[in-house]
C-alpha cells in the first residue's frame, strides 16, 4: 500500500523500545529496512524481529543517513543530542521524550485527536506524555460533542511508567516484606511495594510536579485550548503496568451520563467497559497489553449539574508510548508526509 | 479525673476492636471494669489488656446491664440487632458501623470537628466512616477560616478498609503473582495485588458507590453544612494500612498557600508534612499506626484561583475509626454525658 521506508528505532532495548519492536511487526508496518540503535552501552545486544535476528548498533553522527522514519525512545537528553542530527540528515524523528513537546515548531500529536497537525511538521513529531496521551484520548469525543471547561484529575500510575527496573524493584521490595524484610529503594525514591507516594517527577514553581504540569500543558496544546483549567495530581501506585485516572471533566453545560456512553462507545482509542450489576469497572489488568484506553464508571457528577465523572485505565507503555508512536508513523506514510524537502528547524 | 466507668467492647476480637483496647490500655481511659464481647464463633478466646487476659465473651441479652458505655465495631447488622437493648439498658453507644450515621437522632462526631453535637445525644453517637473522618479532620480547619463551596476527592484505600483478612489475601495474591500462579479473590471480588478497582461497595442509583455517598452524606452531616458540594471516587489499592486521599478544594474566595500550612500545623488532629527540597510528602507507611492524619502538598490550584490541592494519608483503623471513637468516649466522660437518664430513643 504504502512504499517500504528505512526505519530506525532510537533506544531499542527499553521498554519502549521493545514495544515498539512489537507493534512494528503486529501491525505489519512496511518497512524497507529496519535499525536498532542504543547506545553504546547496549549495542552489540541482538532483538527479535519478524523471526530475524537483528543486531543493535552504536548511535553516531552517520546512523541516520540512510533512515527515513526515527522512532526516539531513549529519554529527553539522547533526543537533544541527536535531533539535529536526525533533522539535517533529512529523517523525519517521532520523539517519545518530553524534549521538543511544547516547542512551537513541534506538533504533538494524539492521532485521534490531531492528526492534522502532522502536515505542519518540521522534521519532529513529539509523541506527549502517557499520562496525557490516555486522559486526552478519553475525554477528547466528549470535548468535540461539549467543550469541556475544567478538568480535575487524579492518577494511580504504575511503576513501568519509571521504566523497567523500577518494575522489577517492586517485586523485589514486595518479596522482602512479605519475608518481615525492610524493602530497599534504589531506582525509585521511596519504596512502593504496599505504599503509594505523589509523582517522583521534578517539583515546578507551581507546587505541581513535571507529570502534572505536562498534564495540564500538553492536553492544552493536543487540544488546542491554551486556557482549558486543568488541575492534576499524579500518584505511583504499587501495580506493575497500566496507569488509571479518575477524571473529573466540567463542561459548559449539563452532558447526560447515557449520551456520554454512546460516544465512548462509538469513538476509536477507547472502549466502554462497564458492569454496573456486578460493580466491575476497568482495572489495570485489564488494560494492560490493550491498544484501546478502558473507560467506565461514567458518573454524572452530583455536585455540579454540568459535571461528569470518568474512570479510565490504559497501558502507558502501549497507547500512552509505543503505539501512539506508530500510528503517528502510519498518520504519515498515509499523509505522505515523510519525505519532505529538507528541514530548517534548528533545535 | 473522671469516676472509672464499666466499658464493653461490641466485636472485641476484630481489627478495630483489638485497635480499641490498645488505645483504651495507652491512653490510660479511666476503666472500672472492662467487657469484652463478640459472636458466639469468637467467644471464649482471650485477648490481652494491661498485663491480664480477659475472656471474650457471647453477646445476649443481659451483657449491657452493668455497662456504662458500649464501643461497637462489629459490623452494621451487630449494631442494629443490640442497639435497643444497649440504649434500654442505659448504657451509651459509640457505634463504628454506618447502622446509624444518618439518623437524626443520633449525633455523628469527630471530636476536633463537632464535639457539641455529643450534647444532644439520646444514647447512640456515631462514629464516621473511615475515608470521611480522614478528609473531615484534615478540612475542616480551612473550612473555619474560609467556607468550602466544593470537595473534588479521590482516594486510594488500603486493604485493610476491608478488614484484616482481605489484607491477608493481598499478601497471599502478591507471593503468588511473584512466583508466576494466578492470584485468587476470596475475600475482595478482584485480585488486588499489584492491581487495583473502584471501591467494592454497593453502587447506589446516583452511580456513586456507598463509600463514596458516605463522603458526601457523613461530611455535610458533621459540617452541618447540608448543602456542600462534594463529589468523590473510591479506589482500593494494594496498600496493606493506611488511607491517602487527593482532595480538591473549591473555597468562597482565594486562600493563600501559606496561612493553609499555619492552619495546618496548628489544628489538632493533624500534621504538617512537607519536605519540598526531597519530594517528600505523606504516605501510607508513615501512617501506619499514626494517630495524626498527615497533611501535605498544599498547593495553590492552577485551574482556579478560589482551589487548594490537598493530600492526605491516614489510618483508617486508628483516626478513621477506634482512636475517633475514643475520643468520643473520652469526650462523653469530660462533658458528664454518660450517665443519661433513661433514653426513649426507639431504633
Amino acid at each position: 500500500m504504502f512504499k517500504p521506508v528505512n526505519v530506525a528505532i532510537l533506544g531499542a532495548t527499553g521498554a519502549v523500545g521493545t514495544e515498539l519492536l512489537e507493534l512494528l511487526e503486529s501491525r505489519n508496518f512496511p518497512l524497507n529496512n529496519l535499525k536498532l540503535l542504543a547506545s553504546s552501552r547496549s549495542a552489540g545486544t541482538h532483538l527479535k524481529f519478524k523471526g530475524e535476528s537483528i543486531k543493535v548498533e552504536a548511535v553516531d553522527e552517520k546512523a541516520f543517513d540512510d533512515v527515513d522514519l526515527v522512532l526516539a525512545s531513549a529519554g529527553g537528553s539522547t533526543s537533544k543530542a541527536w535531533a539535529q542530527t536526525i533533522v539535517d540528515s533529512g529523517a523525519v524523528m517521532v520523539d517519545n521524550s518530553s524534549a521538543f513537546r511544547m516547542n512551537p515548531d513541534v506538533p504533538l500529536i494524539v492521532p485521534e485527536i490531531n492528526p492534522e497537525a502532522a502536515a505542519n511538521h518540521q522534521g519532529i513529531i513529539a509523541n506527549p506524555n502517557c499520562t496525557t496521551i490516555l486522559m486526552a484520548v478519553a475525554i477528547y469525543p466528549l470535548h468535540q460533542v461539549q467543550p469541556i471547561e475544567r478538568i480535575v484529575v487524579s492518577t494511580y500510575q504504575s511503576a513501568s511508567g519509571a521504566g523497567a527496573r523500577a518494575m522489577e524493584e517492586v517485586k523485589i521490595q514486595s518479596q522482602a516484606i512479605l519475608k518481615g524484610e525492610d524493602p530497599k529503594a534504589e531506582i525509585l525514591p521511596y519504596p512502593l511495594a504496599f505504599n503509594l507516594f505523589p509523582h517522583n517527577s521534578p517539583l515546578t514553581e507551581t507546587g505541581y510536579c513535571e507529570e502534572e504540569m505536562k498534564m495540564v500543558n500538553e492536553t492544552r496544546k493536543i487540544f488546542n485550548t491554551p486556557h482549558l483549567k486543568i488541575t492534576a495530581t499524579c500518584v505511583r501506585v504499587p501495580v506493575l503496568r497500566a496507569h488509571s485516572e479518575a477524571i473529573n471533566l466540567e463542561f459548559k453545560a449539563p452532558f447526560s451520563v447515557a449520551q456520554a456512553r454512546e460516544i465512548i462507545a462509538q469513538s476509536p482509542g477507547v472502549q466502554l467497559l462497564e458492569d454496573w450489576q456486578k460493580n466491575y469497572f476497568p482495572m489495570p489488568i485489564d488494560a494492560s497489553g490493550k491498544d484501546d484506553v478502558l473507560v467506565g464508571r461514567i458518573r454524572q457528577d452530583i455536585s455540579d449539574p454540568n459535571g461528569l465523572e470518568l474512570w479510565i485505565c490504559g497501558d502507558q507503555i502501549r497507547k500512552g508510548a509505543a503505539l501512539n508512536a506508530v500510528q503517528i508513523a502510519e498518520l504519515l506514510m498515509e499523509k505522505s508526509l515523510l519525505n519532505i524537502a529538507k528541514s530548517s528547524l534548528k533545535v
